[in-house]
C-alpha cells in the first residue's frame, strides 16, 4: 500500500510540475513531455489500484493518453530537411570514398556485453533492450565500437571503412545546439600495421578536405598526442590514480579559462598547487607544428621521458606529411586538447569552429532594426566540436583476445575520424531559404487545359506520363479526373518543378504538345514552344540536358 | 531457494541442450546461441548464489563469457555486399524519385503506445526498450505506421513520400530465406485525397519499373480489393466474428492446395461445410483482369452485394489505366490474395517471384555431377513475396483523431507499396562472384619501383596522391615507408583498381610518370604509357573519362 500513496505523491508533484510550465507558457514540446510523464505515472496508480494496464490497448492504441510526437531527444525530417542531409551525406561520402574506403555496416543493436566497459562514466547513457528473453542488447553508442568488434570477429588485418549511420546516447538532449539521443555519426577508420602517421595524417586531411567542401565557415583541426600528454602528466607529478580526473579537467580548457580549470584541479581533485602550476605551463602551449615542436624540445625534464620523445617522433612526422598535403595552414598543435574516451593511445584530434562563425549568421533586416551596434545576438548557437578523432590501437585486440582460445590477441591498430554532422547539419540548413529548398527530383510537370467539364483528357496526361517514365524523366501529374488549371500550375510552383509537358484539345487533335520552362528562364520560349507528340521526348532530353 | 533449484535445473537441462547440439555437429551459430544462454543462466545462478554481477564489467567486458557475434536475427554487411545493396537501393530510389516522391526520416523508435493495436497478433513481435526511466518506446515494426504517425502529427494533407531504412521483428530467424529480425524496408507511398484508383496504378506501376530494373527474374503481381473480399465472405455466409480467420486461411492458398486450406477452414476454425465449399468457388478465380471482371460480373448473388460493386468497379478503372501504364502483363487479378494486415481498406497486391525463380541458380557443374535428371535441389531457397502493399484509408485517421480535441479526425487516405530488399538482396548476389564485386571507388593506385633500401619515394607518393585528390581523383597508396613492388601490384589486383601511377628514380629525375592501365584492357599502352609529371592529371583524367 506505501507504493500506491507513493505513486499518489508522485502524481501530485508532476501535476504541479505541468501546471507551473503552462502558467509559465513553456514551450509546446517541454509541456508535452511533462504531461506524458504524468500520465505515465496516472496510469501506473490506475493499475496499482487494481485497474486494468491494458485499456489503452483495448482501445486499439487511440485512448486518450496517446500524445503523437517523437520520442524526447529524436527528431523526425522533413522532406526539405532530408535533402539537405542528403546533400552533406553525398559530399561526405564522395571524399571518403576518394581516399579509397569502403563501407560496412552493423546491426543498430549489439549484444550488451560488447559496449560494456568501453565508455567509462557515460556507459550510463547506453540504451538498453528490454529484456523479452534471449540475448541482452543495446543500441549501439557510437561505430567505433561495433567496427572494433566486426574487425576482430572476422580476423580482418587490414580494411579502411566508413559507416554513416545513427548512435544512441540516453543524455540531456539540447535540440538547439544539435544534441540529440539519434544521432547520426559519419566515421572513416583506417585499420592495419602500417609506418608510422602515413593513416593519421590521412584522415586529418580528409577532415579537412570535407569541412571545407561542406562549407561550413572558418575552422581549426586542434592536434595532439596520447604520449606526450600522459608525460606531461608524469613529469609534473600527477600521481597515477589522477591521471583520468585531471585529463578531463584540461579537456575543458576550450570553455574554461586556466584559472578556472586550476581551481577544479586543486579544490575539486586534489592535486597539490605545485603540481597544477606545472602542468599549466605545458598545456597552455599552442600554435603552429613547426613552433611548438621546438618548444617543447627545448624542455629538458620533459624529454627525458621516453614516452614524450616517442609522441614528439611522432608529431614530428605528422607535421611533415601534413606540409605535403597541404593541410598546416588548418592544424594547430594544441597541448590542452585530451579528448574524454579511454581507447585512445596515440595522436587526437578535433575539428572546431571559429569564434567568428559559432554563431548563425542573423538575417540582415533585423540585425538593422536591433540598432544596438555591434551587439552579439544571444541566442547564438555555439557548435564548437564537429569532426574528432585520433588513434586506437588497441581496441581490436581487446576483443580479439577474448575470442581466440588461452587469449591469444591480434592487434589491428587503428585511427580514424567522426563528423558530427547534425551540427553540421544545423550550420547548412541554417544558409538556405525554406523556399529554395527543392526537395524531389520531378522534372516535368503534364498538366491539361480546356474545358474540364466534358473532358478531362486524365488518360492523356497518363500516356504522356508513362511515357516519360519510360524514357528515365521524373514526371507528374494531378492524380484528379478534371483538374483546374491553376491547381496544375500551383503545384508546379511549390515543388519547384523546371518543366511542364501542356495538353488541351487542340494539342491532342494536331498530335502535339506544349513545352513550357516553368521557372521561364529561356527568354525566347516564354510563352512555350509547340513541337510534335512524337519529338516530346527528344525536345525534352535536349532541354533536360539528358543524352 | 528454489529460485536457485530452479536455475541449478535449467543450468542443467541447457547444457544436455549445448551438448546434443555439439555432438550432432549442429552449425556454429547454432551452438553459440544455446552456448550463450548457458552462460547466461549460469550467471543467474552465480549471482542467485551471492556472486557479484559486475564481475564482467570489472574486467573491461573482457570476461571469458563473450561471445563475439552479432545478435541473434540480425548480420553484419561486408564491403562487398554493402556495394551490391547500395546498388540495389539506388535503382529503387531512382524510381520512387522519377515518380516525384520526396524522402523522410523518422526515428528508430517510437513511443510505444504509437505502435500498439495496429499489428494484429503479430504485436507480440514488437522489440520495447528497457525501462531506464522516461517514455516507454518500441523500435519500428514497419514504415507504415510512423509515416501515419507523421502525417497526422504534421496535419499533411497530402505528401507522395519513400522511405529506406531498417524495422525490427523479434520473429524466428530464417536467414536462408532472407528472413532476419532486423531488415530493410523500402516504402512507397502516396497520401492525400485524390481520385480513384489514380494513385493506387501508378505504385503497382512503381512496382514493376523496380522489379524489372533489378532483373530478378520472371515475376507477377496479384491484386485484390478488401472490399470483393468481404463481400466475398459475407455472401458465402461467413459470420462476422470469423471474418479474420477465414481471410487467414485464404491467405495460405499461394503455399497449400484449397483441399488443405478447407479442412482448416471447416475443422480448425468451425466453418460449415457449405459456406466452405461457397468460398472455394470464389476464392479459386484468378487470372488476366478482364477476364476475372467479367466472371465476377456473372455471379449475379455476388453483385447483389453494394461492397462487391464498389469493389469491382474500383478494380475495373485500375486494370483500365493498367493498360494505358502498360503493366498488364504483370499482374494477375487473384482472389485467394487477402494480405495480413489489419489496415488495409481498398485494393492489395503482392509480387511473387514466378516459380522457375524461386530457386537460386545451380552452378551447371554440380548439377551435372549429380546426374540425377531434373531433381530439383532441395537446398533451393524459396523467396515467394518481394513487393506487397496497398490502400489503407484510415491509419492517418486513427492518429488524428487522437490529437485534435473532441476526437475530431482528418482522414487522409494512403496507399503504397513496400518492397523486401532482403530477400531481393539474396536473389542479386546469388547472381555475383564475388571476386567480380568492386566494393570501393578508388581509379588509381600509386606505385613506387626501384632501389626501395636506399630510398623509399614515400613523400613523391604522397605529392602525387594530394594531387590526385586535390583533382577528384580516387587514390590510394601502400602505408608503408618501403613497400615491395609485388605488395603494391598486388593491392592492385585484390582492389580491383583501374589505373596505376607508377614511379621510380628515373621518372623522378626526369620529371615523368608512368600511367599504366592494370585492367590491361587498352592493347597500346599495355606496358603502361610515360608522361610529364605536369600533364598527369589531364592524361589521367581523360582515361578516366572525367570532365
Amino acid at each position: 500500500m506505501s507504493d500506491i500513496e507513493q505513486l499518489k505523491q508522485q502524481v501530485e508533484a508532476q501535476g504541479s510540475v505541468v501546471r507551473d510550465l503552462k502558467a509559465a507558457k513553456a514551450d509546446k514540446a517541454q509541456v508535452d513531455e511533462q504531461v506524458a510523464l504524468l500520465q505515465a505515472l496516472k496510469k501506473k496508480l490506475h493499475i496499482a489500484n487494481g485497474g486494468d494496464a491494458d485499456e489503452s490497448k483495448k482501445k486499439g492504441g487511440s485512448g486518450k493518453s496517446l500524445i503523437l510526437k517523437e520520442p524526447k531527444g529524436t527528431k523526425d525530417y522533413s522532406p526539405k530537411e532530408m535533402a539537405v542531409r542528403t546533400e552533406i551525406f553525398s559530399t561526405i561520402v564522395s571524399v571518403f570514398e576518394k581516399h579509397g574506403a569502403v563501407t560496412i555496416d552493423t546491426p543498430v543493436f549489439e549484444l550488451k556485453e560488447i559496449l560494456v566497459g568501453k565508455y567509462g562514466e557515460d556507459s550510463k547513457l547506453i540504451y538498453d533492450l528490454k529484456d523479452q528473453g534471449g540475448e541482452e542488447c543495446s543500441l549501439r553508442y557510437d561505430l567505433t565500437v561495433p567496427f572494433a568488434r566486426y574487425v576482430a570477429q572476422k580476423s580482418i588485418s587490414n580494411i579502411k571503412r566508413y559507416h554513416l549511420a545513427k548512435v544512441y546516447r540516453r543524455d540531456q538532449p539540447a535540440i538547439t545546439k544539435g544534441r540529440m539521443r539519434e544521432f547520426y555519426q559519419c566515421d572513416y577508420d583506417i585499420a592495419g600495421i602500417y609506418d608510422a602517421m602515413i593513416p593519421d595524417v590521412e584522415c586529418v586531411r580528409v577532415a579537412v578536405d570535407v569541412l571545407r567542401r561542406l562549407d561550413v565557415g572558418g575552422f581549426v583541426v586542434k592536434v595532439n598526442h596520447r604520449k606526450i600528454l600522459d608525460a606531461i602528466f608524469e613529469v609534473s607529478g600527477v600521481p597515477q590514480e589522477k591521471v583520468r580526473a585531471i585529463s578531463s579537467a584540461v579537456d575543458k580548457l576550450d570553455k574554461a579559462p586556466w584559472t578556472e580549470v586550476r581551481r577544479e584541479m586543486t579544490q575539486e581533485k586534489g592535486l597539490e598547487e605545485a603540481v597544477a602550476d606545472r602542468i599549466g605551463q605545458y598545456v597552455q602551449i599552442s600554435g603552429p607544428g613547426e613552433e611548438v615542436l621546438a618548444k617543447l624540445r627545448a624542455l629538458p625534464e620533459l624529454m627525458a621521458s621516453a614516452k614524450a620523445q616517442e609522441g614528439i617522433k611522432d608529431m614530428g612526422l605528422f607535421f611533415r606529411y601534413a606540409a605535403i598535403y597541404g593541410i598546416l595552414d588548418y592544424v594547430s598543435f594544441d597541448m590542452s586538447l585530451a579528448r574524454g574516451l579511454d581507447y585512445y593511445t596515440g595522436i587526437i584530434y578535433e575539428a572546431v569552429l571559429v569564434e567568428e562563425n559559432v554563431r548563425l549568421p542573423t538575417a540582415p533586416e533585423s540585425s538593422a532594426k536591433k540598432g544596438k551596434g555591434d551587439a552579439v545576438d544571444e541566442s547564438q548557437i555555439r557548435v564548437g566540436s564537429i569532426a574528432a578523432g585520433g588513434r586506437y590501437d588497441e581496441l581490436v585486440g581487446m576483443f580479439s583476445s577474448v575470442m581466440h582460445a588461452k587469449g591469444k590477441k591480434t592487434d589491428v591498430p587503428c585511427v580514424g575520424i567522426s563528423f558530427g554532422v547534425e551540427r553540421i547539419f544545423s550550420i547548412v540548413k541554417s544558409r538556405r531559404s525554406e523556399a529554395e529548398i527543392k526537395a524531389n527530383r520531378t522534372q516535368v510537370y503534364v498538366i491539361s487545359l480546356g474545358d474540364t467539364l466534358t473532358d478531362s483528357l486524365l488518360e492523356d496526361r497518363m500516356r504522356i506520363a508513362a511515357e516519360l517514365w519510360d524514357a528515365g524523366i521524373a514526371a507528374e501529374f494531378a492524380y484528379k479526373v478534371k483538374p483546374r488549371p491553376q491547381a496544375q500550375y500551383d503545384a508546379c510552383d511549390s515543388a519547384i518543378i523546371p518543366w511542364a509537358v501542356i495538353i488541351g484539345k487542340d494539342e491532342i487533335g494536331q498530335g502535339t504538345v506544349k513545352i513550357k520552362n516553368m521557372a521561364q528562364k529561356v527568354e525566347e520560349e516564354k510563352g512555350g514552344v509547340t513541337v510534335p507528340r512524337t519529338n516530346m521526348i527528344a525536345e525534352l532530353k535536349q532541354r533536360l540536358q539528358m543524352n
